[in-house]
């Protein structure tokens, strides 16, 4: 992390619009980095994600934002491409890798940040990732995002030259409640973040799948109001 | 690598069409594996390789063949998606990174077979990468390869369900010389194959970047005769 004293660094932050992201871009900020944040359209079944992102990039006055159409549809294999049907008010097994997984998505996304970053001469990169309420996603583990970053540092001609890449996931050991909790001291506006899988067509999130109720659990947890917009037949 | 005695096995092949992919295909069917052959439109400045992969699948009757087209122009950085000017009649300095060298080209490529790879079941990966007259490129190093295997096996569903995947490079170590004189012996069909940066218009080989020479090199130290049709001004 840069100090005030130090001029300020540009780094590639992912951002996808949600809860996660919208905070790491507000951290990131604080800390004095250059945003470029780089956003997915990645066959997902809604494209509120990329919305949100665009008006959190602008809000915090990032220097570029750049939205990557990527083709995971052509694989398939997961519910938010539309290969399956979202899960509702599933118990969340943290044991169990939920059908919304995408396979291979960070490791495509990070992949990407990586190419930019060493595009902008960036050794810094920031990922939302968090492994406590998402344990069943693999490559939100802390044991993969080290081990990319070890990929990463043999994989550029930066790396080649002596920089060394820095992969940031500060939320990866952190709770939804802790992430609010800071979130929340950094005045992020949550109404803008939109965390459902399976939302409605005026944007009302479905408030029954898995991103749901890990996010109506973190506020409740954070003894914080949830602003979001649940659609009418939502529990309260 | 499978025997006569074991049933095929599904692999992903990343296909570019060039000398190198299409002998890795030929070397790789032969092994009896079931070839899902990838490609990528990268905003390379010809259409060509694409191209030459496609024909390359048919012949060897690749069981699917997938083309991205994947946005690495909107980060500039490569001489390659046209950033800069191709060199010509330079001297090959394998210390030196290339300005044809993209920025995360290999990670991004191998980031979407892992991908299908996992959503076919598949544990095996195939890219045709060559550290000899590359050594140029960081992400054709051997230490490189095995870094990314590293983090694919962390990355995954199959890897936390104890699939192992591999990926084979079996050319990595071998001079250009050696890659010909295998395929030569697998009756690989060269003269389908393009290895040129800048071709004309017509699809000739312009005999003078980097690829044109390299693979000159390996043939005249093969003994063979090189298929390729080069424009009328390359040097004999």
């Amino acid at each position: 992390m840069t100090t005030s004293e130090e001029p300020p660094r540009p780094a590639v932050l992912l951002l996808s619009g949600g809860m996660d992201s919208t905070t790491l871009l507000a951290l990131a900020v604080t800390k004095g980095f250059l945003i470029h944040a780089l956003s997915f359209r990645y066959g997902q079944r809604h494209d509120l994600e990329v919305q949100a992102a665009a008006r959190a990039a602008e809000r915090y006055g990032v220097l570029k934002h750049v939205v990557l159409d990527i083709d995971l549809k052509s694989f398939g294999g997961s519910a938010l491409t539309g290969a399956g049907i979202i899960p509702k008010d599933r118990p969340i097994d943290e044991k169990e890798i939920p059908v919304t997984y995408v396979p291979g998505r960070n490791t495509i996304f990070l992949s990407y940040a990586m190419a930019w970053a060493e595009v902008l001469g960036s050794s810094d990169l920031f990922i939302g990732v968090n492994s406590v309420d998402y344990s069943g996603y693999p490559d939100c583990r802390p044991e993969y995002i080290e081990s990319f970053e070890r990929m990463a540092n043999l994989a550029t001609r930066a790396a080649v030259g002596g920089q060394r890449l820095v992969v940031h996931s500060p939320f990866i050991r952190m709770s939804k409640r802790e992430i609010i909790e800071l979130g929340i001291s950094l005045g992020v506006d949550y109404s803008e973040t939109i965390s459902c899988y399976d939302p409605t067509a005026d944007g009302a999130a479905c408030g029954h799948c898995d991103a749901c109720q890990l996010r109506r659990k973190g506020f409740a947890e954070a003894g914080a109001t949830d602003p979001a917009r649940y659609a009418a037949a939502a529990p309260t």
